[in-house]
């Protein structure tokens, strides 16, 4: 076993949850931002595959640079349509020649993009709604094996950090749960509910507003009312959802920017906003753990489509919330941790400059009570940081 | 009925049949430039088609400009793979809104566009071989109405001009049927045949050499035995096929650039040479009757993409052909007919600045005999000059 | 008087400055992300002066899309070249016509895109190493005058929040001056250093260590030998200005990814990695106070290129920083300020939902006895709110 | 001496001089096709430059794909402006990388091109007007020798023809000199002129219509008197130009389609309709002996940009262009000769499968009187076919 650089330390403040004004954000997957990064991360994981298969080892590559150009939509009530289509511009760079042989890399691309579209998009048209364009330049080498016999801990090739919390607050908790029930069983069966699905959660003391705007599909909207009773659908499902999470007062506030009278309503022909006006890229919205914290420390990585096998940036950040998880999962008595990863360039990624925990504990438990677990756990997980690359490759962990 | 200005003379040399020397050529709808002429009409087609279903009338458009950017490709026998897209992009104007309402210009180019190909190119991945992208400058206003009962026949709006011919020579029947019979009824049941089929013909006195350039599709293609049996199949079709229109000699020839021995072959994923370092553009391959034959007056005029209503370029040329077809089969005792159409700016298109046929005769038939027989047929087929439009709308007529 | 939501309380936690471990980053003017934000603030800039030229409003834009497809280089001892450009896509909605005239935004967009790279990046050949491409959709409408005799304060249109503080700590001083100095004065005077500077500075307890990647330009190295020197010459540079900035213990580390004996050092023809293998997007980098502070609130908004009128994110983000630096300068005893703002819809953005200062200060100062010199201050700064658009436009506000 | 397989014959019909009709059209330099065919042609000398001086001879490139998509733009008496810039996409192949060198083609394209558009049009701002995007894929391999000591004559590698003509017609000559005089010194002189001047000449017997478009430059056109006064300057410097050329009666018409009442007049702020609403490609206008001349025979292929050491296509284009003009100076009593060049794959290119010149002699001449002399210059001129090769990159025969 190695020495590795663990530090747990009591927090100098409060809990998140104990703090007086919480603000939490998460982007749909349906908002331009998340489109790319969904994009991005789906690239990825095509490439990597498609290297393993043909080589038993994943190359050099970076997808991480998807820019989304907005299109031009006129929605109306029963079904508009889209006038110019939308642009999405997929940039990386990927190893294109290996041992002699070729590798599609672009034609990859292409093809996991488009079927990422059209799985998740049901109301985008991808024969007409959208073009998907490739450029990528090239990458060289091959990595170091990480799985399998000859597997071996990569070194980080950069001086980056990664954070990670556990658990969610009930804010939290309600922000990410909203958009991915919403977006998931509720639009399955609401098809109205369109999948850019954007929510803010604020708390002040004990009171929880959540705003949720949600781009309402044409098609399944045949005139005003229509629109309004679903929105006011929005409204109890969301409320009843919330208190899944909390006892805490919620008010629930679902496409404010609305104008009844003007007829200015939220309406979408393909249920992204990104059909008209909206531009969005890689890395701009949601962090690795899918939300936006400003009470908590931030990365700025954009995650998605960065390669999991040596991206000291993306390991860190989905390994750091990994460790927070299992050390609220598996110790008794923390309320809230709060873990950051500092590589060391050359340094094997299992052994970051500083493993560094920070702890807010439950009333009666001192920090020292549960330190040795807390660096036990810790311990483990960063043995066991190649998992995280395989989890990635897997689809098994998102990163946004 | 108009005093149309329609001269009749006769040529001043040989017909072509006669001639010591004929070339032909026509590259088959999966060169290139043909991709790009196809794109580019079937995309006009599309926005006519539109025009008329929501306003009634063509509207201002011209989608004559497609560019075509060759991919990347690693064929083996087999089946190979795309490596790089290729990439397409549709560059034209059109009517974008009109009388309050907008028009999907783009998206319908779009999905034109990728229709065609998915129908037209079998071995074409739509999902991982090609990007279409389409670029759209605003057009405006409304063409005259040349359909329904508000009919009138359109001015010209520009000094160009037309040319036709008919009959074809043999060695342009042998030429154009050639490659229309490989990529139809041939490729259908041979799908190791592709739709890149380029065809040349050189006529010397009596002789007749038929060189034909064959994409063949590497997944029907296991070895390189297999391969010469496609080529000695189509070469015997060929064969076969040129003694329909002929009883001179025929020799014909296929794929002359392979290299058995250093297996250098004309293999293709797709079934075109796009696929791998052919750039093509609409309006550099066939004229508007399917064939280049620099035996004959020429128009440089790109006609695909060209709007039907009112580009007189396209229409002239157009119906050049129908005229001559038309004079060659109803009139006894022609042996070639040349038409010429120039425009006059400012008057109707079916009053041309001058219609001018140039007439081989048969033995012993005067032109002078036939020369009001002619100046009949020609002058029904300019009173008929809208019906071009609207065949070209509904897609019956060629223009590549 | 307006009655604003001012808040001022203690900071639970210990200053940043007492706290262990600090890291700082930030992204020199050459990085490609750092390229994108200039760019799309410098074209933010020009737009509204436009639009005020024109108008005497500035009218609906946003541009805070740019994207960058990094090139291919050969860099060489004493000056190689560039293989394949540079590709930078600037995105963004704009106001194209108003009150019946026309605006040449895209026009205007791209020349000053390509005079920010000419004036900033003295190594880039603009005629040959970069392509400026642009697409613009279409905005609309105008925005609230906020200049002159009818000047109002606009009404907030989304829920949105901005952060920041002062005073800066002493490694976040380091940081940044040892950044803005390699890239102005020092290369001046020693044009081997190129705009590329990335600079990572991390304390841990009362040692600092300052990580510097310099783009070194080949033109300026004939040899390994001058490189070497280039790289100490930096470093006693930057060891000297860091002194400036701290009495504390300061390690500087240049170009530490360097191999000599593999001659693998960091060479560039241009002086940004954007040359080879680095592409870069808006708002991935820097935040609005130019740096990246994983130690402190952020927001994720990308600042650069969005529209100073009335975009929320933008303006609460540098208010924030503006009024932290107030409260720092103006209030004595504060050893650190961390402003929020938090913006309520439909209201006036000088009277957001919450601003809330969280102190800490100096031994022997209670948060009770400058809170009300906290709030006239945060009041005061509230009240001018758009000055802020006013700085901005004249280009005295950085955004990254 | 090689046995060259040179045919002449009497034309079976009459020289177009003594035709009836005779239609000849020349695109200016500024034509939107024309400006491609320009930007092809420079980049391909500028490749072949590049390799002969690095390697000492031309490797393989083809850059005759430019796509030009047209801007918009918002003239104005005084001056107007331009409000989306055109778009120009150089596509092509190159060599880019040989003997362990890389090549960086796509930069010298880049510049080349930006370089022939800062040269040629004087009112195009290329800071603002016009994006120049590079698309090139790979090319490889090296061409034979064609000059120096170890030279070769290259061997044909396609079956194509050439074909050429001489003496130019009166007709032929007006329309040629007329377009590049107005752009060249009388444009000079003369600023209000800009570069897109398309000339049409119709000959009917003895009668001239000279059909001149001019897009004149609005910053020189302060009214519409200016604008009236220019057109008949014009009207005037051809008519006297004209003259230089025939005792043939002229009439010559400038910018017909304006409309005075209206105010609807060809004014343009860059002097290149490319700036609204005309787009343009390689290979669509002028011939290789820079005209369009429909009572010719033509070849459809698009010389400029192509390789000029082994495109057979490109070369014997140029090559019966000059043997022609070869014959017409060198050989007594000749009024007319058209060439034709045949290749035949595998065989060196100065040995073509047929050359065959169709001759129209002066009154009084068999053309078995002049056949011999006409056989030894075609002879030698075949004979110094790589000549060709060196004034196509030394930029002394132009392609359009």
């Amino acid at each position: 076993m190695t020495e590795r650089n663990i530090h747990v330390q009591p927090a100098s403040g409060l809990a998140v949850e104990d703090q007086d004004i919480e603000v939490v954000e998460r982007k749909g997957i349906g908002h331009p931002d998340s489109i790319c990064d969904g994009i991005a991360e789906t690239v990825s994981r095509a490439l990597a595959q498609t290297y393993i298969d043909r080589f038993g080892t994943v190359l050099h590559y970076n997808t991480d640079e998807t820019q989304l150009v907005a299109g031009t939509a006129a929605p109306a009530y029963g079904g508009g349509e889209v006038l110019e289509p939308i642009y999405i511009l997929v940039v990386g760079r990927a190893t294109k020649k290996f041992d002699g042989e070729r590798i599609p890399a672009e034609s990859i691309a292409l093809r996991a993009a488009r079927d990422y579209l059209d799985e998740q998009f049901p109301h985008l048209d991808l024969g007409s709604d959208v073009i998907v364009d490739v450029q990528f330049g090239e990458g060289s080498g091959d990595l170091q094996t990480v799985f399998g016999e000859e597997a071996t801990v990569p070194m980080a090739n950069d001086t980056s950090y990664g954070v990670g919390h556990a658990p969610l607050t009930e804010t939290e908790q309600i922000v990410r749960n909203t958009e991915q029930k919403l977006t998931g069983e509720y639009a399955e069966s609401n098809p109205v509910v369109g999948q850019d699905v954007k929510v803010m959660g604020k708390r002040e003391g004990d009171h929880i507003d959540v705003t949720v705007a949600v781009a309402m599909v044409d098609e399944h909207v045949p005139d005003l009312e229509t629109y309004k009773s679903a929105v006011s659908d929005v409204q109890a499902f969301v409320t009843d959802l919330a208190e899944e999470y909390t006892d805490r007062d919620v008010t629930v506030h679902v496409n404010t920017a609305d104008d009844y009278d003007a007829e200015s309503i939220y309406l979408t022909t393909t249920g992204t906003s990104a059909e008209q006006g909206d531009d969005g890229s890689v890395g701009r919205g949601n962090r690795a753990n899918g939300l936006i914290t400003p009470n908590r420390p931030m990365s700025m990585e954009a995650t998605s489509g960065k390669n999991p096998v040596n991206h000291i940036g993306k390991i860190y950040n989905l390994l750091s919330t990994a460790i927070a998880q299992s050390v609220a999962n598996e110790v008794d008595g923390i309320r809230q941790v709060q873990m950051r990863l500092l590589s060391q360039i050359g340094s094997p990624i299992d052994e970051p400059h500083v493993a560094d925990a920070t702890v807010v504990t439950e009333d009666g438990v001192a920090v020292g009570d549960v330190e040795a677990d807390i660096q036990a756990t810790i311990d483990d997980e960063l043995a066991d940081v190649t998992d995280i690359t395989r989890q990635v490759i897997e689809g098994n962990l998102s990163t946004f």
